[in-house]
């Protein structure tokens, strides 16, 4: 079974609203193994609402509206369904009782416009809407398919597709599988990467795709499988998996977009052993980031920002020698800056960075984007060099991002 | 002209990603008048995309394409889009000299994946991305419109845009005059703003059109102006402005998506006054803010976090006493770590802020996010509580944009 999502509402189109519902009902179906062909957003507008409507249902299985069925005059979805399938408009009385049921327990009366919502088109199937006023539709179409006629409001939306929907179009669909699997990786480029797992891409079955998904510093691998037989399904992934990480076991951090602040978290907190941070140019954005997670000042004893020399001295210790023979940006320099962390705060395990975020202050020997990082353990410290590109945002996400999965790799 | 954006990439049809690259170039076409009649999110699959380019070209002015750019397999847009417009792929002497040069930068030869980037239709013309490898592409179809290929990599996408497109396509769309004007506020909420400024709002002239824009601790009114003259209308904006700003003058703190810390930067810098600042559950949210502006180590000294009890007297001299009877989040607490911070970091002004994030953590009489925030400046420190909801991402950036605001209103 494929399906088409169209989502309708001027808000779409001006971008002043993210079409998250879409994004989360194409998940969901994917779940139930339904794929996703397209998902269209269109206007409040009778004539576009015709066009696509009639479009989608000769060419998907099923298909999806959301938004359009509100009480005010710009709502025209279920006038234009009935349109579309030659229906007479009716009083639904169980909508009606339903809606005056509502607004009673809020304290108001019904209107004629509220009235209006319990009117259907003759021809449709009613699925309540526990949560507000807007009836859902379900159409079974001339072409054989489904068309199912959503209300917009996220919470109203998710209610009904997770209680009555979902297993309905699960029945429905009986028979065909997805499951996907995302790897986390940091390390290495797209390019660089895929040159690493060519010969096992190519040697994939014909059932799985792989997606590469970039963001700064982090590259998500996603597998995705098709079939009938969940159990084969799962144990070919496993396998596929398994000689995936034989190839670049140093680069995958996690997986399904876990983050890899809270693999350190995890780490830290499953060995008891706590963390201090000392940053320059990534200016407090690592200590952000731990601090975003719940529950985080269990391994996490504080920061701190040295932006000036006198600050790295006074606070950490870092000697005057270091700064005038190598600058800040040194191995030296970073060197000392995560011992002095380690001890200001008292902690297990410091991590130290010091570079250039741009678009100032680079040097013939030290263009933007050059970033030293260290890592004090109980045991030793480790140092190492990076060299980014020259946009100030996304050096400090990259440095950030580099520094924790330093530190990953010593937990 | 109308337009229809069409993003590509399977990710959007699983919904393991929001489709944030369309609503922000709808809203950027719109801002120069171009209306979006149609988003679309199609599979990188290669008879989807001819379908739908050929579709979208016969019908919109300008179509534009996202996605499908990348070096790896699963990226086909550009082998599409030679074949729907019967073009031949040759190398592009440009590119392959700058990707060459992008690689070299990193530390990394160019690799025949990569070379093949280099390569694109011979009737487009060659946009140039300065982020990235993946090329853009500008071509005239033969139903007399435009499309256009860019990168889905967000920040690819939006560098060319802002930089090359929009002020292309602004002057292809001349004649129809559209003005925004976004005013910044922070300090109350959509529904009690919309009542302070209610008598203006319902006087507005007919031509012009408010949006309420929210986000975590800033509300954003864009007041946009249609017509033809574009003189007039600039000055029917000012007046209409003025009459705004005389309604809740303590609310603006800017115009035009300027932010808050940038405010805040541009006054300490007029003044030649220094920052540091203490943060505790804002977590170096303030510093990372703060530091993410080119050139704010000229006002910015540096920054502690300090989660443990500790780490507040030992760094910033609270006192024992303090935390005992009063506890961490408390006024007395946070003027003594603002008065420690700033002699600490040797600066004019100093943030500190103590509070409750969530989920944890919690009182009877000090629920998830009560906030305390102190000022220090050269004569005198203030202090403010604050209550917030009980998200902790939520409460992290409320409270930092609370803290900039009590500071700038010091300045």
């Amino acid at each position: 079974m494929t399906a088409k999502i169209i989502s309708i509402g001027d808000e779409l189109l001006i971008g002043q609203v993210v079409n998250t519902n879409a994004a989360w009902l194409a998940e969901q179906l994917n779940l139930i193994g339904i794929k996703v062909d397209e998902i269209l957003a269109i206007s409040d507008n009778g004539n576009e609402i015709e066009r696509a409507v009639k479009s989608a249902i000769s060419r998907h299985d099923l298909v999806i509206t959301t938004g359009g069925l509100g009480p005010t005059k710009d709502d025209i979805t279920k006038q234009c369904l009935a349109q579309i399938f030659g229906a007479k408009m009716v009083l639904d009385e169980k909508i009606l009782a339903s809606n005056t049921a509502f607004f009673k327990a809020r304290g108001y009366e019904l209107t004629e416009i509220n009235r209006k919502q319990a009117e259907v088109p003759d021809c449709c199937e009613v699925i309540e809407n526990t949560c507000g006023t807007a009836p859902c539709m379900w159409f079974n179409t001339p072409h054989g398919g489904i068309l199912i006629s959503l209300p917009g409001v996220p919470y109203e939306m998710k209610t009904i597709v997770e209680r009555d929907l979902l297993p309905r179009l699960k029945t429905l669909n009986s028979g065909q599988i997805i499951i996907h699997k995302t790897i986390m990786t940091h390390g290495l480029g797209e390019s660089f990467l895929s040159e690493r797992i060519a010969s096992w891409e190519d040697a994939l079955p014909s059932n799985f795709k792989l997606a590469y998904l970039p963001k700064p510093g982090v590259l998500r691998l996603r597998l995705s499988a098709f079939g009938s037989d969940e159990n084969a399904l799962n144990a070919t992934m496993n396998k596929q998996l398994g000689e995936l990480h034989q190839l670049i076991p140093e680069l995958i951090y996690g997986y399904d977009d876990e983050s890899l602040e809270s693999v350190v978290f995890r780490l830290l907190k499953e060995k008891k052993q706590t963390l201090s941070v000392a940053e320059s140019c990534t200016g407090g954005y690592i200590a952000h980031r731990i601090t975003l997670i719940p529950g985080s000042s269990e391994i996490f004893n504080g920061s701190v920002v040295v932006y000036a020399y006198e600050a790295k001295q006074n606070l950490l210790g870092v000697t005057l020698r270091t700064l005038e023979k190598y600058g800040a940006v040194s191995e030296p320099c970073v060197i000392e800056m995560a011992e002095g962390c380690r001890e200001l705060f008292h902690t297990d395990y410091a991590i130290a960075v010091s570079g250039i975020a741009g678009p100032g202050g680079a040097t013939d020997e030290k263009p933007v984007g050059t970033v030293w990082i260290a890592v004090a353990t109980p045991e030793k410290v480790v140092a190492q060099k990076f060299s980014y590109g020259d946009t100030r945002e996304r050096n400090i996400v990259r440095a950030c991002l580099s520094a924790l999965d330093l530190l990953r790799k010593q937990l």
